[in-house]
């Protein structure tokens, strides 16, 4: 499936071992000693191939797939076609992430230091990390073990990332606290001075010194080109295991929780506080010094302008409850009909 | 016109072969060794410079120009002063785009590579390229003839550059083949990992292995800081002749037609497909899985949540057509206004 | 208060020094010989340090702060605690942030160009300037005294840079003229071309040559991750004293005036002017070709489609006065609220 100009495939693999690999089991009758050479959508799939299948929207492509194997819910081996074999699992997309990964996994690069990077003297360097093309380490930056500095990423002075981390090419780090197992995509730029002015009627806007860090928990991942803002006395902290799309912004002393979910282009205003496990669809925002829930879910392109009990799905702008955003929705286009028949 | 310092400008040239080079025609009596030494346009041209008039709001603008010619559409001639010498075009503003182009061609560096850039052994360069400084070029890249790759550019392994191709100062590619004549904007970041995630509500999201590409086809410009997601299977497409303004980001498994035009800021979320010739102003943001037919054209800060027939404008969110969005603003500002006068 | 490994902090200090610093004044009967180490916030400021108080929501705090000194506007000293030393002012928060700016001043790094960075020959350097490793600097630049250029940015031909201004680490200058004590973010491209093209019903757009600039005036700041293009003739302008967050884009031949605020993810269109302290919230977007009098506000996500007089507060797509637009937000509110309960 993957080009192999770009990814390397290991296998191939037995079905069992795939099967205790993701947590499922084969289904009654399914060879153990069947040999699976790669993964495939359902659509492509070949005999030696696994699949996976768990919207029923799809029953009559896995009912006509060609696929040696697929990964589904017990209840809906019924769609399957008799000769493929069925890997059971409560969780198929979960289970498929985790073949995929068997197939292709992660491949550390060898470590060491490119000739062309410039790693301060005083800077310290983890076993195993590799540090490439153009990379500049300032002074007293600390990396961890087995981290992967991008080419031309720039790493400021004092640093400190975590091990297993992977910095993305022409990332800008300063004043900042990377986790372990951080993933920071390419372009993103961590820990510059926040967007903190006294406003001057005159036009003399004076620059508030930013004085706090931007500290990114355990197993954060960072899509490209994104923004995060150091705090101006506080810090800005992104909690551990959540994850942000591209071109994301995050202003000063900004405290997002753990495992949030924030898609592209959305932003999030100075001083604002998400609880654990928010999601926020594409492009949206968040103003400033205002509280979101735990488990908020927040539709897309949405402006929240106030807080937000935990749990609660918000959309529009101001946003409200979704359901209210479509019943407004629904009734300004009834009253436009109405006025464009009379 | 042009700053000199960025700019270099050839010529002068005469009218006749001005008028060959974007297609016109000299109206009679115009004199064809006229000699014109740049563009300008209509308000600051003088007699010896070339403008374009094709909007009949500048009439009056025309009429006062001390321009030596212009181009405008034959019927346009009546508000030319006398002395003006009139270039006839169908296409005002394109032919004087080719005409601009002759004063001011693109102009190829010199080939080369820069003794502080780092290109891999393995990696091949075509004639003509040049390699700016601090630029990166991993192993089994390979660069086709006449290219530009800014400086600290950073070109991944095995990434595929066509033929007359320019990469900007500090863009970011991987995982991706690039056509021919496309220029992709400083800061632009192509072919990272998607926003793939199986998402678990205790928080420990799974990263699902993004196995797909980035397919840039032939003549495609992308702006500055976009970030272009790989596909997680299917490879994310964007077609022959499209454009692509700055901060954008287009999601994994993306497709867009040819000769799309999409503005400033917008969003495309995953596995949505656009047709040919679509037109997405500022802002706009598309969700998943939706389908835009071709020469759908859609307003600005539009967030399209569902399928977009062919041809058809849109606006608003969730968009609707342009016509009932207007009608819908004007019936809330009448009802808006009613209940304040009660 | 500040991490001492990203922030060296200078003093202590005597409180009239403080006094004199941010033209406070002293209360009655005030020390003027107390020693303060450091600033902080009112909740966790100590005996030996200095806060401030400007909005009556926190008098409570106030009350309660053990912070040796506190600046306030006169009126406000009632709510002071007694051991509490005064500072009168009538802009706290101003006086606050200049008296930080003593604790923590901006400390140039050693001037010099780094052994891995490409300066050309013919570029000029002006004393005390930095350039720090991997930056690159095109032939006939000109860096003023007293700047930094940061690691891996990337200076075009001829480009020209005022005194005392800091460029980021992978900024991308071309085309441009950046004025004096101008400060450009992480990551931000100025001066690529911008998004001009003779659009084709077929699909070959035809791109317009891009033959103005941007001038960035003086005390300009641009956060991370910005795009500025460059004018297709008339150049693009950002005036003086302009503040811009991250993210935003500004595209070709729009002219901002003195001392306006751009907020994360705006975005204006081209040929656009806006007047002078003008403030645009977060994600705001301006159509092409309108005029934003001066002192104009806009709401956050609002979209601008038409020109807006001097001094309005608009919000809304399309934007209106501010109280307009939420006494449609309440109407349509009201109706589907009654649409339910029939």
């Amino acid at each position: 499936m993957a080009d192999p100009r770009f990814f390397r495939r290991t296998g191939p693999f037995r079905l069992a071992d795939l099967a205790d690999q993701c947590g499922g089991e084969l289904a009654t009758g399914v060879d153990p000693d069947a040999e699976i050479v790669d993964v495939a959508p359902l659509s492509t799939a070949g005999p030696d191939e696994i699949s996976f299948f768990d919207n029923l929207r799809y029953k009559a492509e896995v009912n006509a797939s060609k696929a040696g194997a697929c990964i589904m819910q017990p209840e809906n081996t019924v769609h399957a076609p008799k000769t493929m074999a069925c890997v059971l699992s409560q969780d198929p997309y979960r289970a498929f992430a985790l073949v995929a990964g068997r197939f292709y996994p992660d491949t550390a690069p060898a470590a060491g230091v490119d000739a062309s990077a410039t790693v301060s003297d005083s800077a310290v360097l983890g076993d195993g990390s590799k540090v490439c093309a153009g990379a500049v380490i300032g002074a007293e930056a600390k990396i961890g073990a087995r981290c992967q500095i991008g080419a031309n990423a720039v790493i400021g002075d004092a640093v400190i990332v975590g091990d297993d981390t992977i910095i993305g090419a022409n990332a800008v780090l300063s004043h900042c606290a990377i986790g372990a197992r951080v993933v920071i995509g390419p372009g993103v730029c961590v820990g510059q001075p926040g967007f903190g002015y006294v406003i001057d009627p005159g036009g003399h806007h004076l620059a508030v010194p930013q004085l706090g860090r931007v500290i990114v928990e355990d197993g954060v991942e960072i899509g490209a080109n994104c923004a995060i803002d150091r705090g101006s006395g506080p810090d800005t902290v992104i909690g551990a295991g959540t994850v942000i799309d591209n071109l994301v912004h995050v202003a000063h002393n900004v405290q997002i929780g753990r495992g949030c979910v924030i898609a592209g282009q959305s932003g999030i205003s100075g001083s604002t506080r998400l609880g654990d496990l928010v999601v926020m669809a594409g492009q949206t925002g968040l103003a400033g010094h205002i509280k979101i829930g735990s488990g908020v879910q927040i539709g897309g392109q949405s402006g929240v302008l106030s807080d937000v009990p935990p749990g609660l799905r918000v959309m529009g702008t101001p946003a409200k409850p979704v359901r209210e955003f479509f019943r407004e929705v629904a009734v300004l286009s009834r009253l436009a009909g109405k006025r464009k028949r009379t």
